[in-house]
């Protein structure tokens, strides 16, 4: 649907400010409550024992020393969570993945667990479970996984998506492609073409709160969860699913998130824990350690891919084209699927195509990171990009601003675009500054675009009214990035009153309708647009309630600046109603006063970015370090510009790190080498300069307030800009990540023949 | 409203069930969360320094020293709890109830608390503040504190209800008068006229779960407060009050209650658990000591009184007059006016007068008691029932019926009745077989009527329809006696789906709107009024989702057997649409699905019981035993008949614990000699029979099922039954109470001039 949007070109009187955040202080005093901060009397320690092995078959597993240990009241292995998925193959996965089902996949693999009273006592249990493992081949691999003979990691899966459907297993689970036009006849009118491969390796979203839960489950069914998750109705629907619970019966609520970043929106060991408890009948506390979040919970996918794009001297793109290949993990999954639709998203091509596989390897399950499977696509894409423009001796940006998408264009994947801000965003980094901005030696600038989808979805708000008129907003999309902020905004704007006056809280699953999983970035703008709605439903009921006190027609009574106003010649004498006032005689007038929203939020809006960073290379040993970046995004309506500008930021850290330094090292016996901080090298505040931010605000027509996401799109355009800035700075291509100091010099050696 | 009894008349398919409680195994299992049973990182102890006068100034109070002890956080006074009440002088009496200010008005008022890292330490510190008090004279007996030139407990106090308004101080707060006719027109007619003066001593609740919180606030204002209450949206609009904070950011959470019976419908230490944690800025954790239970929470009132009726010998009552005298502890309240409301409410009566005095007294705040105010007056007006019958040689149960009032009657507190029950349960108390079983020696029987008014009030429902077709309620009356069950059972029989498909949870005052705290009996009344409406709610959606999927006109679906019928001769072939299947494509239909309500619920019910007791006395030594006993109530319908039987029982059991032992004993230097179980004697399994009950169903015309309150009403009737059955046991007329042995055998010695 497509809204009015009074308000995008009008002044809004809360949205837009930069007011204080409600969850500030009890973050920087320690009394936000995460994930391992809840306890219930009588609870159990949970701990898991994981598979030292990339791929093994398990003959036996003895858990009755561990039981016999005094302190432990329960052990469970997979045979404790039997399958009542009933044909669901992805939620069968989710179960595979929870706890190995006869066969570890993975170095790190769940196999058994324990609740114990302590966790000395825990750590001990789990020395005594005896698994007999059977090891088998394994392959970490993308590309050798595509290999004819590569060791099978599903024997389950056939090849979706070929013609004529495969009967042999294989570890590519999925082919898919999106694109229109002729692609010879578009290489065939290039006045140059440029192919290029590359590589990405596999990222942990580094969030710095590992997972954890309080797990509570009563022989009756009725069971609790207390978790850090992106989505408490997704871990509902998912856990009572795989324990055969009544989703009614299973409480979520989501603690305090301390980053998740996609890595959240998965169901991890909750299933574990609730396995746990419901065995032992006492509530389990399961909290992971860092180790285990590597090695047990889903990073994004390693890619390895190829480009080739055919253009015109005049810097007309006549075809372009990718092939992807994402590894999933262990389980099928469509990361390369989405990498394929975001890839050529940001430009207007007449012949284009992408194809991805999607591949099965001895690794994790990959999970969402943030934008998934956009930046190792937009690092190819973007790369020769920059290629091409050399190539035909283009400035890049005028390469990007003469073949950008617009309103209009029919996008790579399908749909053909609204108002969008890839031009915007272009234009806007010609013109920034930073474009002109002096180098020195060994400095080089680049730049790149990406883009995201925006998800949006169902959502449920209620909006309830105190008496002294203060605002209770619950909404059900966990705060990942302010959210309870920008939405108490949105709802004082509607009411009319001030932001201070609105308390928002993330309800639990019991208390609230469903909402769809904080992924997408999609929680500002659907529990946005829920929010809005709920706020005038209550405005409804506060006409009506100034209209019963002043005995006249509703339809005489409006709702401005937080107050009711009769109108009409014949009610002008009246003076105006506060929220206030409406709210103190609420008991005599009907009753509480609220209002309620339940809807899909339809229309998300497309982003775009466009990034600028100088880089400054170290010959001598390849170390580099990022001396200016520039972040330029379409926020659509960009509610609390602070934290906008801070999921710029953030986005833009990751995709830096994940440029230049962080990757999953897996050894020959396909154990993850690095799963601590100490050896994945994820940056650090020092690494960084301060990034600078431009907001554009390019309204989504299909929101009342013309909010698009914007936690995501930022993460895209790193990996690119940085290669673009390094082969400006160092003269060498860099085509696979993470461009670290000894890549780097072995490139640049190689590139002065050494 | 008067509502379509369409259901009050019908086969229910659910509601009247004996269905499994919800909360059955998590409170056996020890899996139930009550007051103390949550915690919070980092959270403090606190404790709470009482004053061991009945009434004192506190010249100073140094807290220097324990503010030095190494690991208390915060001490606090009434310095810390300034008065922000603004001449409400209600609020300002919690605020000083709290915390005593500038003087200590009984033994156990607070007058200091700390936090500290543990409960050693806040032991010590509490020894370490000095209090200098200037002792004052002291008064805790009603009749004492009436007299001229007793000591003033509240000297900014003038009697209110009296003409010409006074100007000196007085303990006696209020006089109330409520009746109709000519008393002494009335007494004039008569042929006999019995006049006999009564007196009831103070008796606690005697909940099992001492009061108990976890509060915490930020330096932001922002706080949240676990606490075992029955009334979470009352301690979230008192101690925002009391504190200074905004009614949306104090987000309240009731706990599993262990018992209350109207002593938390009150705020009690609660302010001063969240000043201390706001004052150390960590959570505060509060848990009072059996003993602080008696000295420093609300027992009910000790009464006086005079009773008078005037009946001609066919046993009509010609006139009628009690006077009453409550003690209110040392706040004023209006005890007393509740008991000159209910005094006469059983009878139809031509005269009739019910004059109340409201005393203050040197004890503490006095807090409502299951049908407050009801069992003492009725045990003075039943008492000298019987003797009226005896004196004019008429059955006491026939007495009784002649003058009931019934349907159209006048009640002596001002309303006119609708449909009621006193004269049915009079009835069936004549027909119960109990009536006619034999006594031996020493043996004897009672019976007496008992009346509630029940309450309505402030109620708001939501519910929420899970992906499977689960449902989830959320309430905001906290379950005292099996709400979630009864509204779980409203729901399901509204949706049209097995009870156990409804799960119903009590939500915090942030995530639901306001509700009334549940007293007066409006938990099932109310919530379950609210939960009819907002399933209906969910119906039209329903119905809507149906129509949506069907392609046909809303006005075309009907709801039914919790199926989607479409209906007429074009849509006859369609296959009705349950629940399930209307859940499982919420998300393709439009998106979650969610009923909601808001109301003031009137029309409570007026509900009345007979009770029937038989008891033998033993002459020795006064030690009597209850041999049998039978509770007749009219429920309205009765929702969950296991629970409405519980009430009654749990009802009459406190009543003949109150009838038989409970006192509060003050010693002469106002101090209380029994705070604790092993001094005062609540009654236990070994001194009760098995207690019959028979429900009656008049429906409630006020309620869409039919529903009155029935939690109260079985209290009021106790004191005068065993009163009535011990003097047809032991012939002695008792009109004090505790009928305690010690009393007994004086008056069975004094009636044999020993």
């Amino acid at each position: 649907m497509a809204f009015d949007t009074q308000y995008t070109n009008q002044e809004f009187k809360v949205v837009g400010k930069r007011v204080l955040r409600p969850d500030g202080i009890d973050k920087v005093t320690g009394r936000a409550r995460y994930g391992a901060d809840m306890n219930a009397p009588g609870q159990l320690v949970g701990r898991i024992l994981r598979s030292p092995h990339a791929h093994a078959k398990i003959r036996a597993i003895d858990t009755s020393k561990a039981e016999k240990l005094k302190g432990v009241k329960a052990v469970v292995t997979a045979a404790d969570l039997p399958d009542l998925t009933r044909g669901d193959m992805g939620m069968y996965d989710t179960l595979e993945n929870c706890m190995a089902r006869g066969r570890a996949l993975y170095d790190g693999h769940a196999v058994a667990a324990v609740a114990a009273i302590d966790a000395d006592i825990a750590r001990k249990a789990l020395k005594l479970i005896k698994v007999d493992y059977e090891i088998l081949p394994h392959v970490t691999d993308v590309d050798e996984a595509m290999k004819p003979g590569a060791p099978i990691v599903q024997p389950r899966i056939r090849t979706v998506g070929v013609n004529p459907a495969p009967t042999k297993p294989s570890n590519i689970s999925q082919v898919s492609e999106f694109g229109h036009g002729d692609l010879d006849a578009g290489f065939a009118e290039a006045d140059v073409i440029v192919e290029k491969s590359y590589k990405t390796e596999q990222t942990h979203q580094g969030y710095i709160e590992p997972h954890a839960c309080l797990a509570s489950v009563g022989p009756d069914g009725q069971a609790e969860l207390w978790v850090t998750t992106q989505g408490p109705y997704m871990q509902r629907n998912t856990c009572a699913a795989l324990l055969g619970l009544e989703v009614a019966k299973l409480r979520v609520t989501a603690s305090e998130i301390g980053g998740g970043f996609g890595g959240k929106t998965h169901v991890w060991m909750e299933p574990v824990a609730l396995a746990l408890s419901r065995k032992a009948n006492r509530p389990v506390k399961l909290v992971l350690t860092r180790e285990e979040v590597f090695r047990g919970t889903g990073p994004t996918c390693s890619t390895s891919m190829d480009i080739k794009i055919g253009a015109r001297r005049d810097g007309t793109i006549t075809a372009a084209q990718a092939v992807l290949r994402y590894q999933d993990g262990a389980f099928p999954n469509i990361w390369g699927m989405l990498g394929a639709m975001t890839a050529w998203a940001c430009y207007d091509l007449k012949n284009v195509k992408a194809t991805a596989y999607d591949v099965l390897v001895n690794r994790p399950k990959v999970a969402a990171y943030r934008a998934p499977s956009a930046p190792m696509a937009a690092f190819g894409v973007e790369s020769t990009m920059d290629l091409v423009a050399a190539e035909i001796g283009m400035d890049p940006v005028e390469l990007r601003i003469k073949n950008a998408a617009k309103e209009g264009t029919r996008a790579s994947y399908g749909p053909t675009y609204g108002p969008i801000g890839i031009g915007p965003t272009l234009e806007a980094a010609k013109n920034h500054p930073h474009m002109k901005a002096p180098l020195g030696a060994n400095q080089g600038r680049g730049m790149a675009c990406g883009f995201w989808f925006n998800f949006g979805g169902q959502t449920c708000v209620d909006l309830n009214i105190g008496q002294d008129g203060t605002v209770n907003l619950a909404v059900g999309t966990v705060d990942v990035g302010g959210a309870r902020a920008s939405l108490s905004m949105i709802a004082a704007e509607e009411l009319g009153i001030p932001y201070e006056k609105v308390k928002c809280i993330v309800a639990d699953t019991a208390s609230l309708g469903h909402n769809d999983t904080t992924e997408g970035s999609r929680g500002t703008f659907s529990s946005g647009m829920a929010t809005v709605f709920a706020a005038r439903d209550a405005v409804r009921v506060l006409r009506e309630r100034a209209a019963k006190t002043w005995d006249i027609p509703v339809d005489r009574v409006e709702w401005r600046d937080g107050k009711a106003h009769a109108f009409g010649d014949e009610h002008g004498n009246l003076a105006p109603l506060s929220l206030e006032e409406l709210a103190a005689k609420a008991a005599r007038t009907g009753g509480p006063i609220a209002g309620h929203n339940e809807i899909v939020a339809d229309g998300a809006g497309v982003s775009f970015a466009t990034h600028i960073c100088d880089i400054e290379v170290d010959p001598e040993t390849g170390k580099s370090r990022i001396l200016r970046y520039t972040v330029i995004q379409d926020a659509g309506k960009a509610i609390h510009p602070d934290y906008v500008e801070g999921q710029f930021q953030g986005a833009a850290a990751q995709g830096i790190g994940w440029a230049l330094n962080e990757e999953y090292i897996y050894g020959a016996d396909g154990r993850l080498q690095n799963p601590g901080f100490l050896d994945y090298r994820i940056a650090v505040c020092s690494d960084l300069p301060m990034l600078d931010t431009q907001i554009l605000e390019i309204p989504n027509p299909n929101h009342p307030y013309g909010i698009r996401g914007v936690g995501e799109t930022s993460i895209v355009p790193p990996l690119a800009a940085i290669a673009n800035a390094m082969s400006n700075a160092a003269g060498v291509r860099m085509t696979h990540t993470p461009m670290s100091p000894p890549r780097v010099l072995k490139a640049i050696r190689e590139a002065h023949g050494a």
